[in-house]
């Protein structure tokens, strides 16, 4: 075999054999074929495309490229979703699966661009330590069913390697890709049980719902031929899913939820993920298990899960009664409409990037992060506001000139200017 | 600018401006842009195509990445073909034209792959050479009107680094990256007029006419573009050019031609493409110029140019007259006809092939070649051949098993079995 015949063919549209995919990845990760050649095939398939038993083969090749964890729990569930702003649902739904006698254990990754990492909020907790070995994650999800741990560099090396290369050649937006990319790191993290979470909309990498639903479609596919309990459902990114984005902000918001202090979207699409989660692990109906969810809140059976899970992964537990404890950040500003206007829509992926310039995120993956840095939402699409009103409020420590980010924020919001005197406030 | 902005661009088929193109082949060029970046990009434009401006764009920006020649000669020709198997028509062409008044000042790559080198021919001539000095090739000009020498590494850096990243990325077959490719280095090499010998069929880059006339038009007017007299013709290459494929074969066979003692498909051919090339500089019509280019092979002209221009290269001149004194073959194996046949086709690049393997070209851009190898065809598509009729002959002095060759040239040879006896022999 070699590179330029399997690029040849893939360039022609000819499926690889599955013995192909294999030499590729496995080749590509030991350093055996170039970067330059590896990247003239990822465009081919960015371009052309691959059929699904490729994509299939890809998955499991890159899997196979490092370890297959191996818990010593009898059954764990795991939740992923696909990048979103202000996507702090892993930190809800995860306490109350646990809470409802189903054990979550789940690895995250850190953010990279407009997209938070489930990590880099859960550090902002003060002690909270995320870098647990195998056997400290299993014991903490032996005795409270959830825990968190970031991403060992032994699972799926293959994904690394590439994931790096696509992000450097425009290579990324391509659903065969980014499928891989996921799958590859759930089957090796092995959980008995997947829901993913596939979202579209302008802060989402799949822009339309329609490419979500092919997302979402090929994924299950791949998670159930692994043997796996898959469901893939398909939600809406089109602004960022609760009030707020950034780091500690999403970590204090995720806990008024739990703490049930806070409804709307938010908590809405927290419980039908919950009760999907719930009823692929046999908890019984998606409705029933809906009821489980929304009682794992009520009852404050969540919040204590996430209390103890802060407890022993080394965090202070306070914060889930004092939300002060969180770090808070110096500087404030507040986006005000300048007319009566209606908001009309939302650049979500811009959002995003306002809140990465406030310091909220990384732009390469050593970075640092600034966790008080972020926005706080005040009004959704289809508000009315009157000039003055609050549109959002940017926040942050490590920056106190305001002026660019807000320019990119406020370009970033649809609005229609009310003429008329309203009759409707 | 940035490079991931770019290849964006061409992947969501957006044309790049003029500005994009010089700052992305400059940066690569000078290595501030890497392998990786460069081939994702080559086969973005591979699948998607780019506009007729920015291959004119790109074209200008390769030409613009090293010295642009200058020959102190008022007015000289060029002439180019995409490349062949058996193509020896240059060394028939310029003496032709040089006889009729016309200075051809030719500068020529090495053969890489399938298709040959008319450097690496014109080097089988005991003691030629092509490195020439601009001065020497000046002066060879002003005495002869012919000179051939190979390619300077001032010429187009870009094109080199380019076409060696293609060459490992499977990016070569693109229309406007052939195109750019040739186009600047004529360019740079800066002659007034221009002839484009674009081939097509099995032994050509370009399988189909189609194709071949489509690169034909957009090099046409480019050419047109940057000020020249050019004009590109489309010719068969769906066997080879002539009988002889190999380098000092190849020679053998132009000097027949010259000595007027080889008539047919390759005589034909060069008297097409020199009275084009002299209509092109103003001989006259096009039916004119092919009497004149008849008459300067019938004359001995042509061949007085050509013994001139071998002896001003340090050649030995007594090879035109006694054709012995040309490098010969060790080994030979003829492949004949096993049953009564008519040849229905070849294919072309297996026999170019062929060659290669009995050492007649490289597969690497330092190989070394056995001047003496090649193939000599001995049949033609439609022939009708008894059992026992040579079908072509080997030669080699570097390799004397030929049972590999054999096995691979046979399978180039597609025939249909006579069944019934034949009245027509």
């Amino acid at each position: 075999m070699n590179a330029i015949d399997i690029i040849n063919k893939t360039k022609l549209s000819i499926p690889l054999s599955h013995e192909e995919i294999v030499w590729l990845v496995e080749g590509y990760t030991n350093g055996e074929i170039p970067d330059h050649q590896m990247s003239a095939w990822l465009m081919a398939v960015r371009l052309n495309g691959i059929t699904d038993e490729e994509t299939l083969a890809l998955t499991y090749a890159m899997r196979d490229s490092g370890g297959i964890m191996q818990l010593d729990i009898p059954y764990t569930v795991d939740k992923h979703s696909t990048g979103g702003v202000g996507d702090k649902t892993s930190l809800i739904i995860g306490p109350i699966v646990a809470a409802c006698g189903v054990c979550m254990s789940k690895m995250s990754g850190r953010g990279l661009g407009h997209t938070g990492g489930t990590i880099d909020k859960l550090e902002s907790i003060p002690g909270l330590r995320t870098d647990l070995s195998v056997e400290e994650f299993t014991e903490i999800l032996h005795k409270n069913g959830f825990a968190i741990m970031s991403q060992s560099g032994e699972i799926c090396p293959a994904d690394k390697k590439i994931y790096a290369l696509r992000n450097a050649t425009g290579t990324v937006d391509s659903i065969p890709l980014i499928c891989a990319s996921i799958m590859s790191k759930k089957l090796a993290t092995n959980a008995d049980c997947l829901l993913l979470d596939v979202k579209y909309g302008t802060g989402a990498f799949m822009k339309t719902k329609e490419e979500a639903e092919k997302l979402a479609a090929i994924m299950e596919r791949i998670g159930r031929s692994a043997g796996k309990q898959c469901r893939a459902v398909v939600t809406d990114m089109n602004e960022p899913l609760g009030c707020n984005v950034g780091n500690s902000l999403e970590v204090r918001e995720a806990l008024e939820v739990l703490r049930g202090e806070t409804r709307g979207e938010l908590y809405n699409v927290c419980i039908m993920l919950a009760s999907e989660l719930l009823a692929l692990a046999g908890k019984g109906t998606v409705s029933e298990c809906a009821e489980l969810a929304a009682e794992a809140i009520s009852s404050g059976k969540a919040l204590e899960v996430m209390r103890e899970m802060i407890k022993l992964q080394g965090g202070n537990p306070d914060v889930c009664d004092d939300l002060s404890l969180l770090p808070m950040p110096k500087f404030r500003y507040t986006i005000k409409a300048v007319c009566d206007m209606e908001i009309t829509g939302f650049n979500c992926e811009e959002i995003g990037q306002t809140a990465l310039m406030l310091g909220a995120g990384r732009t390469s993956l050593n970075g640092r992060i600034d966790a008080t840095a972020g926005i706080i939402m005040q009004c959704r699409i289809g508000e009315s506001l009157c000039a003055g009103d609050p549109i959002m409020t940017l926040c942050s420590t490590v920056c106190s000139d305001f002026s660019e980010a807000a320019i990119r924020a406020l370009n970033a919001v649809s609005y229609i200017r009310h003429t008329q005197p309203k009759n409707d406030k």
